[in-house]
């Protein structure tokens, strides 16, 4: 049986093109003992793959040229040689850009499509609300009447973030780039005050009119000059969660910016980077935590969903221009 | 009774100068209830000072044009009208660039001379033996075996901190800006290895060959471009202590560099500012730590004396050229 997968054609200098990607049929091998075969439903679109397309160490290993790109994919069981699943189940995974594929039972998750979407698992459920999750309580600690500002605000773990702040009584400030963006963040999720940062010429100013006491807790999703406005109002003993830094991820040299050292030092500041993986061993709670806040109505998703397969080198690259509000999704 | 003091003239811009402090005769009041007229034995000269000869914000106030120069002086009580000090008493607190002065007996600690030499509580069990301990401690946490980079190894904090990283096992190297107090560190305080910034035209390669496996702490007294080379070598999960920016105090516009972010966002590092006062409930205990090590010898004080009280000016100025080995402090 053969499918189509998409390969990783070259490295990209700066912003990712669609000449970076490739489309190939495979041949697929048969299901081996303890092995199943999938078909995508859901394809997860998200920032830090970026990174995995540069040679480069991090968190996670590059991509490799000519080898299939990888993500966390909802599919649903097709053919089972595990005891542990059978067909028409949905599972999640890392999972190959492929239209099917064989799979070892172990790299999967099976999902309860009673409780939500099957989408909402790469999202709110997954690891999007795990994200926003841990980094927010865990290294943002807000307390009740702090003034929490995000980054990336419409995106999948800004918009998390921004409603868990709110649940938790904060003023939450969220920073998007275009006035619908706001409006949604407002008028959907609770956010107390936005700012658009593509029509605020003066960006310290407007945090300063939208945090008249200052910021308590950044959870930054996007680096550059935004962070340093930010920063520039930076309350004493604040945390800022480095959640994500999309701004600078197409660079091509070493960004420079103002040195933010003398600031976090004089006002007692920490700033923590962090990957969810960090907190593998707590995701059933928090994961239980979503869940109820979801049901309860507290806690929304959003998506931006393109169709088809063929969508998915267009989806990634669309990520760097905010062409996503909430969580970016492809369906098979 | 009249006494000679020290005000700031004016603020410096960049470098301090000797202009920027004028002498002045002043008379004292009397002593009134509650009370002590004090005599200035040793005047402890701190990088922080630079910072409140600026008019900006931060976590002291800034001192003020026409007023006293204040720092923390250990001075003999002359006279006293305060049934907790008698004659004969030396006492530490946060006084004004005086001779002789007037303190309520609020502002005062005694001090046991029996334990170390009078001007040991303005270094080694003072602000300056709290700092290295509490940053190293709670904020640094090295582990047996890791590797702790210190700047400004040579300074009156970062000789304590590396010493205190011995003791808990690591591997500690220095960065100091001479052969001789590179030479001092390994021979006399027990570093591993040390590396004079001023004769390292590759800062960053230095690093990776006195760090073989990476920087897990890094105890930042100095900022600047000697933190850009130890943050480019900095391990998954390292902690980063920001003690001091010494090399940016005298900037007269915000000092850029390369963005920090992205490498603290991969690597999952956490970088935390800090002043000392943070942790004053915990005075207690941590002195009692410092006095047992330097009663064990585990722990020894270094000290550059300068005397007199005319040198004051030239001692601060002195700090930012580290003309200073150890605690930089003018003997009355």
């Amino acid at each position: 049986m053969t499918t189509t997968q998409i390969v990783l054609a070259s490295r990209p200098l700066g912003m990712p093109t669609l000449d970076n990607f490739k489309f190939a049929e495979m041949e697929l091998p048969v299901v081996g003992d303890g092995e199943v075969m999938l078909e995508s439903m859901y394809y997860s679109i998200d920032p830090y793959m970026r990174g995995r397309m540069n040679d480069e160490k991090s968190y996670t290993p590059p991509f490799q040229v000519g080898k299939p790109i990888t993500g966390t994919i909802v599919a649903s069981v097709a053919e089972s040689q595990s005891p542990f699943y059978k067909k028409g189940d949905v599972v999640v995974g890392m999972l190959p850009w492929q239209k099917k594929m064989i799979a070892p039972e172990d790299d999967l998750q099976k999902i309860n499509v009673a409780i939500a979407p099957p989408s909402y698992f790469l999202g709110l459920l997954g690891i999007t609300g795990l994200t926003a999750y841990f980094g927010l309580l865990d290294i943002g600690k807000p307390q009740m009447g702090e003034t929490v500002v995000i980054s990336g605000a419409a995106g999948a773990v800004g918009i998390v973030a921004g409603q868990i702040a709110k649940l938790l009584g904060c003023r939450v400030v969220g920073i998007a780039g275009s006035d619908k963006k706001i409006k949604l963040l407002k008028d959907e999720f609770g956010f107390d005050d936005g700012i658009n940062y593509k029509t605020s010429p003066d960006m310290a100013k407007a945090i300063a009119v939208a945090c008249p006491d200052g910021v308590d807790v950044y959870f930054d999703n996007v680096g550059g000059a935004i962070s340093d406005a930010v920063i520039s109002h930076i309350n004493f003993y604040a945390r800022i969660v480095l959640c994500g830094q999309i701004a600078l991820y197409n660079s091509t040299k070493v960004p420079t910016g103002p040195r933010i050292q003398p600031m976090l030092l004089t006002r007692s500041v920490l700033m923590q980077g962090f990957i969810v993986s960090n907190y593998k061993s707590q995701f059933p709670e928090a994961i239980q935590k979503l869940e109820q806040w979801l049901s309860e109505g507290k806690l929304k998703g959003t998506e931006t969903m393109l169709r088809g397969f063929d969508a998915l080198p267009k989806a990634l690259i669309g990520l760097f221009s905010g062409n996503n509000t909430g969580k970016m999704i492809v369906e098979a």
